[in-house]
C-alpha cells in the first residue's frame, strides 16, 4: 500500500511563497532544460467546448530532481457565473525511481501561480538591464500582482504603472499593489503611455489581439509576455519582433505552437524554422542574452512542465521539513 | 475550498468488481465514441529511460457522462527488483461542468485492470460466435486471469487453455483459474496447440514478436489482442490480418500508432490510410460486425481514455451509493 502525503492549498500557501528560493528553483529547472536529458512531452489538452472549458496536463522528467509532477490545470470560463473560480487544478508528484505517487498537491492552481511568477523573475534577472527601476504591468489578475512582486525580488523596482482593460479594476489593483509593495503604482488607461519609457514591461492578460505595438517601445526595454498560453492568445504585435534585438522562449517547441512566436510566424515576421534562443540556454551561458544597455529583449513564457516538476518537488521538500501534510495510505 | 472524495484501492475493490454492470459501463463508453461528440486527445507519454519507466496519461470527455477522468498510469519495470509492483497509478475525476476535482481514485491500477477486462468482454460479446465455449488465453498475468473471467460473463465458456512463456507460471495460473472459475483450464506449452480449434483467443502478453501465426487459425474464431499498448509490442503476425474477415480497433487513431494494426501497416499487409472499423461503431450498429459462423474476427485493444472516464464515473457513483470514501477539503 503506497503511503503518500496529501497537501492542501492552505498548507501549500504556508510552506511555499514567492521568494528568492522559489525563483532559484525555477531558474534551476530552466537551466536543466538546456543542460540535462530532460524529457518534456507536448502538453495534453482536452477541450470541453460546451462549458467553455479546457484542461491542460503538463509533465516533465528532470534527471537532477527525484520526483516528477503531473499537473492537471482546468480552466472553465463559465465558472464565475456559478460563483466559482475559472482556474483550478492539482499536481501529482511521482517518484522518478519507481513511478509511485509520493504526494498529492491539492493547490487549486496556487503552485502554478508561484512558478509562473517565478519564471517572470528569472526572465527579468537574465534579460532586463540590472538597473531597471520602472515597470509596466499589463493585466489586473493574480498574475499581474505576482509579476510585480517577482520583479522586485530581482531588480531595484521603485515605481510601476498598471494597465488593464477595465480601468476601475486597474485602479483597485494599482492601489492595492502600492500598499502591499510599498512603492508608487499608478493605473494608466492608455497602453502606449503605460509602456512609455519603462525598463520592464510584463503582459499578463487574456488578450487575443496585440496590446503592445512596436511604436510603444524604446531601446533598452525588456518585455516579458506571459499571457499567451494557447493558440488564440496574443499580446505582442508581430512588429515588436522586428525591432527586438533578442527573442527568448521558455520552450521553443511550445512558443512555436502556443506563444507570441506563433503569431509572429503566422505574420511571416519570423520563419517557422528559425533558430530560437531558450531561456535555459541563456541561464546556462550556452546562448548570448542581452548584449548591452540598448538592446530590446523579449521573453515569451508559455509555462512548462519543468517548472511544475521543480515547484512540486520544492513544495514537497518544504512540507516535509515543516512536518506539514496528511499521510494517506492507498 | 473544493470538497472531494478520496477512494483507496481497498474501497474501490469493495465497490467495483468485474461484473455485467462494469461491462455495460465500458460498452456504453465505446458506443459513445461512435455516437457522441467525444473528445479524446492523444495519450500523453513520458519515458524515464534510466529506470525502465514510462507514464501514460489518458483522458476523454464523454458528453453523456457528468465527469471526466485524467488517468496517470506509471509502469516502472525495474520495480520488482525492489519488491514493488511495476504498474501503479491513480485517476482524478473532474466535473465536466466546472473542471473541479470531484474524486481522487487511488486505485494503484485496479480500475484499469477492470476496464481492460471489461473491454475484452465487450469485444467478445460483439464479435465472437454466441456459442463460443472454448477459450485460449495467452499470458499468465493479472489480465490473463481477468480476461477469462470476463469472457465467462458474456459467452458460455466451458473450458480454457492457457499458454505463457514460463510453463511453471502457466500451470499455476491454469490451476488457480480452474479452481476460481469452476471450469477445466489446462496449461498448454505449445502456442499452436493452445490456439487450435478454440472459439476465442485472447492475448495478454508483453510480447514484442508475434505469438499468433496465421497457420494457428481456423474459420469462426475470434481473437482479442490486448497486450499491444505501445509501439514495440506485438502479438499477432501480419499474416493474421490477411486471413481475417474483420479487423476492429478500440480506437483507430491509437491502433494505427500503438496496436497490432501498426505492425500490419509496417509489414504492408494493410495500407496506412485504410478505413478501420471501430468497436463503438459495431456496438452502435453503424458498422458491420461478424457476418456469420465462419468469419475470423480480430479485436485490437490498446486501452482508451473513454474507458477510464466511464469506469471512474461508475466507481464514484457506486462509492457514493455505498457511502464509501473519505471527504477531503482542499
Amino acid at each position: 500500500m503506497p503511503l503518500m502525503t496529501i497537501l492542501t492549498e492552505a498548507e501549500l500557501r504556508r510552506v511555499v511563497r514567492l521568494d528568492l528560493e522559489a525563483v532559484a528553483c525555477v531558474e534551476k529547472a530552466f537551466c536543466a532544460l538546456a543542460t540535462e536529458a530532460v524529457v518534456m512531452p507536448p502538453i495534453l489538452r482536452l477541450d470541453v467546448v460546451e462549458r467553455r472549458g479546457e484542461v491542460d496536463v503538463k509533465t516533465a522528467y528532470v534527471p537532477s530532481i527525484d520526483g516528477f509532477a503531473v499537473k492537471i490545470s482546468p480552466g472553465f470560463f463559465d465558472n464565475p457565473k456559478l460563483g466559482l473560480s475559472s482556474l483550478n487544478g492539482m499536481m501529482v508528484l511521482l517518484s522518478a525511481r519507481t513511478g509511485i505517487v509520493e504526494a498529492l498537491l491539492l493547490d487549486n492552481g496556487y503552485l502554478t501561480d508561484i512558478r509562473t511568477a517565478a519564471a517572470g523573475a528569472v526572465a527579468a534577472k537574465h534579460l532586463s538591464r540590472p538597473d531597471s527601476h520602472v515597470a509596466a504591468i499589463f493585466g489586473a489578475g493574480v498574475q499581474a500582482r505576482l509579476q510585480l512582486e517577482a520583479l522586485k525580488l530581482v531588480r531595484p523596482i521603485e515605481e510601476a504603472r498598471l494597465w488593464a482593460r477595465d480601468p476601475a479594476k486597474a485602479m483597485d489593483t494599482a492601489s492595492e499593489l502600492s500598499r502591499h509593495l510599498g512603492i508608487p503604482v499608478s493605473a494608466e488607461p492608455d497602453p502606449a503611455k503605460a509602456a512609455a519609457g519603462v525598463d520592464i514591461i510584463v503582459t499578463t492578460t487574456p488578450a487575443t489581439e496585440p496590446l503592445i505595438l512596436p511604436e510603444f517601445l524604446k531601446p533598452g526595454q525588456h518585455i516579458t509576455a506571459m499571457g499567451s498560453d494557447s493558440e488564440h492568445k496574443n499580446e505582442l504585435a508581430p512588429g515588436v519582433f522586428k525591432i527586438a534585438d533578442l527573442y527568448v522562449a521558455d520552450s521553443a517547441a511550445q512558443t512555436r505552437r502556443l506563444g507570441e512566436l506563433h503569431h509572429a510566424i503566422d505574420a511571416e515576421v519570423i520563419g517557422a524554422d528559425a533558430a530560437v534562443t531558450e531561456l535555459g540556454a541563456v541561464i546556462a551561458g550556452k546562448a548570448v542574452g542581452r548584449r548591452g544597455r540598448h538592446d530590446i529583449t523579449i521573453a515569451d513564457l508559455t509555462g512548462t512542465g519543468v517548472q511544475d516538476t521543480a515547484i512540486a518537488a520544492f513544495a514537497h521538500d518544504r512540507a516535509r521539513a515543516a512536518k506539514v501534510g496528511t499521510p494517506f495510505e492507498s
